[in-house]
């Protein structure tokens, strides 16, 4: 049984309170409090020594990506950042080690907004839970399923970048050093999209953040919106660094490897317009790649036919 | 440095959003969204197998205590629950304990009418982290600042009770199994104090829940509320089985060891015929061990003098 499943399986139920707006099985939950102005999406991520990071990597990289994962979330529901909460596991209280976690949780926090308003200290394996809120206008909230046949597929900014950095620090694809370092960045200090987003808010017909990569990510959003897709390799957005790599890596990378932290989000044709009227705000630039179809699952075309990925995306307990 | 000092020293700042009424420091945040009827109390406690539950312990019981542990902070800010997170590290997906484990986590859950709303799955070492969520009318949450000078302060339940199973379970104490049978009980499934918390709303000045031991979250009011506080250990609520084992164990398992979940308030004088008018609808009684001094700190008075406990309160990262 896999990740998904196993939430499915054992603990998805459906929801009794009425402030419950959406429970398990999107980027963030929402709850509308009775009376407010604005309902709140709620959601949260654990990473790990180990499997989500690797042992000895530097602290405010750590602090500043077990942030910057559930700000993506936030960013995926087009919420507003609001506060967060910061359960931590250590093996000891290591000063340099949590100054430097500090800063680079902190680094984030402030440029997003957030304040931290609780957690928890305990001693244990290297490990962070961080559970964000944010605020979004009742009924706006870009969910995963109001995708429809006849939308268009778009994803933001760049994809690959972290994969083909995660590939370059192992030494599995070799770049010139120039090319590297931006791709580090990527690795190391995501950017979550919250201003584009809430600009997207009104727009896109279904949204969701790229963690565990395009293919395994687009599929949430055509399952829980019951439609298919058509992707066409060619409209991938990548890097002249990933261009570089291309014969080694191929579009694994791109497609299923994860850790983006884009956008993927549905936009129906009549409100193509609006897209780009925002665009133009946004460097990342939001790029078209492929189409709804009615049915189900992914089809991905290149110039010569079908696209088969080496992989699936990333999941934790897939056999 | 100790956990609470760790929190304090790296991670608290003053709030910059306004919605945060409360941040860090209480037993849940306290948020005010825009127009709301009722404010957000958010709590998150993480568990560690070998730390905070024994290797091989129960599923069912693992899950119903993770939960329990963060309904009662809501209970100790006199919340109604609403709605909860789950991040779950396993190290291996195991169909009859995860079974047993939502079987625990839903029997609490549907006791107190808390939705799971989301959360996180990852492969890592077993530890539960649960976020939750309550309401509660503005201005009216229990918090740790309340308690002044002459007020009374009051217990829930029995003290020491988790302890006293501990010991008997680990052969540290020897009792009949006819009374050892309930201490477990009450180490493994403690009940929080909802329905109390809510009903001291307006009665108590400060409120916490008693999971560090006494002496420790009392410490807590005394610090928040800038008071010192006089007990007295005649009168502090033990059970038959407590009293059966007080020349071995002494008063530090109802005093210091933890894990009880009861609730631990302050009432001032005018408010304590309101309390009495309250304390007949909860079989758990609310006992008076002592009253809020001006200055700082805790002085414990038995028959004799002063007592002075053998250990401090819990804490993860004492040196």
């Amino acid at each position: 049984m896999d990740e998904f499943g196993l939430i499915e399986h054992y603990f998805k139920r459906p929801p009794r309170q009425t402030e419950v707006v959406l429970g398990v099985g999107d980027d963030a939950a929402l709850l509308a409090v009775q009376g407010a102005a604005r309902q709140l999406a709620v959601t949260t991520d654990t990473l790990i020594e180990g499997v989500h990071f690797a042992s000895g990597a530097a602290g405010c990289d750590v602090g500043y990506k077990a942030l910057a994962v559930n700000v993506s979330d936030l960013a995926a529901m087009g919420a507003r950042p609001l506060a967060f909460l910061l359960n931590l596991s250590l093996p000891k209280a290591d000063a340099a080690w949590l100054a430097d976690f500090r800063d680079g949780l902190f680094a984030l926090a402030d440029a997003v907004g957030l304040d931290l308003i609780g957690g928890d200290t305990v001693r244990g394996p290297l490990a962070i839970t961080i559970t964000a809120l944010g605020t979004v206008a009742p009924g706006e909230a870009l969910t995963r399923r109001g995708a429809r046949a006849g939308d268009r597929i778009y994803v933001s900014g760049l994809l690959g970048e972290a994969a083909l950095g995660f590939l370059a620090r192992s030494g599995r694809v070799s770049l010139p050093p120039s090319m590297q370092a931006p791709l580090f960045a990527r690795l190391d200090r995501p950017l979550p999209r919250i201003a584009e987003g809430q600009a997207l808010l009104g727009i896109a017909s279904a949204a969701i953040d790229i963690s565990d990569g395009l293919l395994a990510d687009l599929g949430h959003i055509l399952q829980a919106s019951g439609v298919g897709a058509t992707l066409d390799l060619r409209r991938l957005p990548v890097s002249d660094a990933y261009v570089a790599a291309l014969a080694t890596v191929g579009y694994d990378p791109a497609l299923v490897f994860g850790d983006d932290y884009e956008l993927c989000f549905t936009v129906p044709p009549e409100r193509v317009p609006a897209l780009a009227g925002i665009a133009t705000r946004f460097a990342c630039g939001f790029h078209d790649i492929g189409g709804i179809v009615a049915g189900a699952g992914c089809v991905v075309r290149d110039g010569e036919g079908l696209y088969v990925p080496a992989r699936a995306g990333y999941n934790h307990f897939h056999d």
